[in-house]
């Protein structure tokens, strides 16, 4: 996995930096109980395993040494996000900046399949529509019914927006529906009013707004995980386009202009 | 236009309000300088005619005599919308409540067609595409480019957003896709937290909230407008479906359950 | 009273802009309707007269004339404050900027003086204790009793606060500290983000401003007057200090650093 | 202290609870690096002892085994405070709650003592004069100068403020004033939205909120403290007053309302 994020993101000759610049940082949650297990876990609120906890603590760790200093932090309303950026903003001792959390931040929902493990799914629907549901764009799994165990309807955290307005199973594309919203209304504007901004989210959070910001080829996204625990730093332009990225046609893009800690 | 409203809202036998029910009030803008000149405006900040300033008063008169109290409002970056929020919450006495600004409460964006009048589109395009463009709900109109005398890239208001969140160019569909964010994170919320709420904003904007609510079929969107400075009155469920509306089926809707005052 | 204003505000030289300057624009509300028949107003929801409109529009068509461009408006939640907001924005064309309200920028509380006329009070107490009232910075009105006619406690704009937290009656610095945590919070923060802002208000919610900034000795504030719809210019400093103000010190200060327009 | 803390809070026989009930949590921060070695904290960002993570920690297990449930949480910007609420959030599984910090809840600053142990304090002043700065109502502290090794003026995390908003030494008074503005403006009105609160800050903070809550005579004020990561349950009437409370006149008062977990 990180040989690949590093593979991923061969270090570019630094453009001069003359345009202004925005610092935004990409973590994803350290490992959870279901990462562990190969569980699909979408909104089921795990916890973070021992690993995971380190992971977490190591992004931070990277951060205070490389000097990060941030404005705002935001995160999802799942506890393996949030645990994951406690403890990052503990270990570079930025315990005090305001955190924003947001059901648009939590990973995508994997419907039905959630709390299957991995093996299962590709012994009843094979490998390939495995492959399907985990990586395709626009591959929707059957929706999650409210006498699924891990209905999340009744959820206490989620009441102030009502049901229908609650995913029941998302493809990638629908997660990045979701996500992008946030982005949007809330990450840009503040990196445009020079804030330095922290997101610790989820893998596919993170992907949609890795393919936004890259424009990455749809084809092409299968190819890239963000890592966990690693933080991903982004340098942007006031157009909010990542400095020094490749201008290679985004059809053939497979890089991320992302470099790793 | 005020028969075609009444048309559409014939009163329903209200069923016992025993759920809980939140108060939604639509407010349309006021007749405004290219509504009388009958030109595509989108975006363009045009002003009120006299006509336009007194049907928002007459709203607002409405509104008191019927003894609507508010507690937060919402309306779109344009003036048009703006004002008509003024004048009504001038005749209703309610100048104090707070009041929210977003894009996304903005008209629908007509891309090249902004500016042209419905005459000239019809003569250049066909009275077909004219409506296609007007009321289909996928319809795109040619982007917007920045040498277009209504340009909106270089508006301060826009600039916290970033080039790449503005649309150039909206369907009724990228209209609503961009308008839903709203209701979803800011209007709906309110709502559940007891807020009764006054949303001024424009004739295409109010009637992706329709069709939304009210569950209309794509098809019969055609059919219905929202009329000019006359409130539409929703009551809602916890649910955020309109009470009292009638339950035949979304395909043959054609009614909306708003009560017009 | 304009004569005074100019008087107050001789022209300084002004020194070499190098510091970081931040816009602040304070803008009385219009004559009121209890201005007109000099009655103590205090937190009376009185209306503008005509001449306060006009003032008000006055007011706005001299920040166009001057090429002001503001990023948020702060007022109180009393119509005569809003009103005046109002009418500034539509005529300087910036109905689009967010506008905040707050008890905080509310008149100050005459207390039980509130809907006396300034001569019955001077009647019943003497030229003395009237002055003393309007302008002593620590003499407290009688407090008012929920059977005032003009009593605050049952207003639904208060709602949010509680009882115990709305003033029964206000000296001026009483006043003042009810002012203040809200410049701190809200007006310094938006200033120091970069806003440039416009607080529409009230005569002695202003004069609790300008005394703070401009550092004015306590037996000196009786000399100045806010003008009515005369936008009052202020160039701070990142010290939030007017840049240019006099540096006599602070007892014989009489001067405020405030341009009028 | 424990002891002390149960003595003060004698089980009132509870009044029948038909008012509006409010739930409102304080929580004083778990052992500090300062509190073992018993010096002058303030507004110096030490981090908890071993002793004050299990502290905090034993107060979450608390609340969850009270199955109290929260809708927001409030802190200061000192990570001492922080860092308890995240144990109490994580230990009663709430973590997604959203928090919100505020320079308003930090510690009272104790000016030039701060840094100072006591026992060095009450070597150089004596027994008496450390009585009175640390119990004592309006006993200003010397202030603390820029050459201080605990200046704050520099902090980034203060910057928003300007320099002139922050304290150099509070008397408790002083203490309260910046401290109430935050109770009536966030605290207050999230609970009279039906919201139930959870507050963790520093001894002295608390203490000017339940002297208010509790009206306390500030004689007595010197008989109380807050017992460290010990959760104190009020419950509160829609007029903001502990219900349940002794109504014997606040001079006498010496109880707090408030009922320890
Ligand atoms: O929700 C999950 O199961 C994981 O966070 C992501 O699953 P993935 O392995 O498909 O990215
Ligand atoms: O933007 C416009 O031109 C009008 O507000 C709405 O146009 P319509 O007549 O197509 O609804
Ligand atoms: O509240 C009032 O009566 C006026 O706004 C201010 O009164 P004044 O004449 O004492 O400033
Ligand atoms: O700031 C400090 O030193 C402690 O938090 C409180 O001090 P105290 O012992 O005087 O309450």
């Amino acid at each position: 996995m990180l040989r690949a994020a590093r593979l991923l993101t061969r270090q570019r000759p630094r453009k001069a930096q003359t345009r202004a610049q925005h610092l935004l940082v990409l973590l994803r949650h350290g490992q959870s109980e279901w990462n562990a297990s190969k569980r699909f876990t979408g909104w089921v609120d795990v916890d973070l395993t021992e690993q995971g906890r380190e992971e977490a603590t190591h992004a931070g760790i990277m951060l205070k040494r490389h000097g990060f200093e941030f404005d705002e932090a935001h995160t999802s309303l799942l506890k393996r996000a949030v645990r994951t950026l406690w403890s990052a903003l503990h270990c570079c001792d930025q315990h005090w900046i305001p955190v924003r959390r947001s059901w648009r931040l939590n990973e995508r929902h994997y419907g039905a399949l959630t709390g299957m493990s991995k093996q299962e799914v590709k012994d009843q629907m094979g490998e390939e529509l495995l492959q399907k549901f985990r990586r395709g764009f626009d591959k929707k799994p059957i929706g999650m019914r409210p006498d699924h165990p891990f209905w999340t309807g009744r959820d206490r955290r989620y009441q102030h927006l009502g049901p229908n307005a609650l995913p029941t199973g998302e493809s990638l594309r629908m997660c990045q529906e979701r996500v992008l919203p946030y982005w949007v209304d809330n990450i840009v504007p503040a990196m445009r009013r020079g804030k330095r901004v922290l997101v610790a989210a989820h893998n596919n959070t993170l992907r949609c707004l890795v393919q936004h910001m890259d424009n990455i080829a749809i084809e092409n996204i299968r190819d890239f995980e963000i890592p966990t625990g690693i933080p991903l730093i982004y340098r942007l332009s006031d157009e909010m386009e990542p400095i020094g990225a490749s201008t290679a046609s985004a059809r053939s893009r497979r890089t991320v202009s992302a470099r790793p800690l």
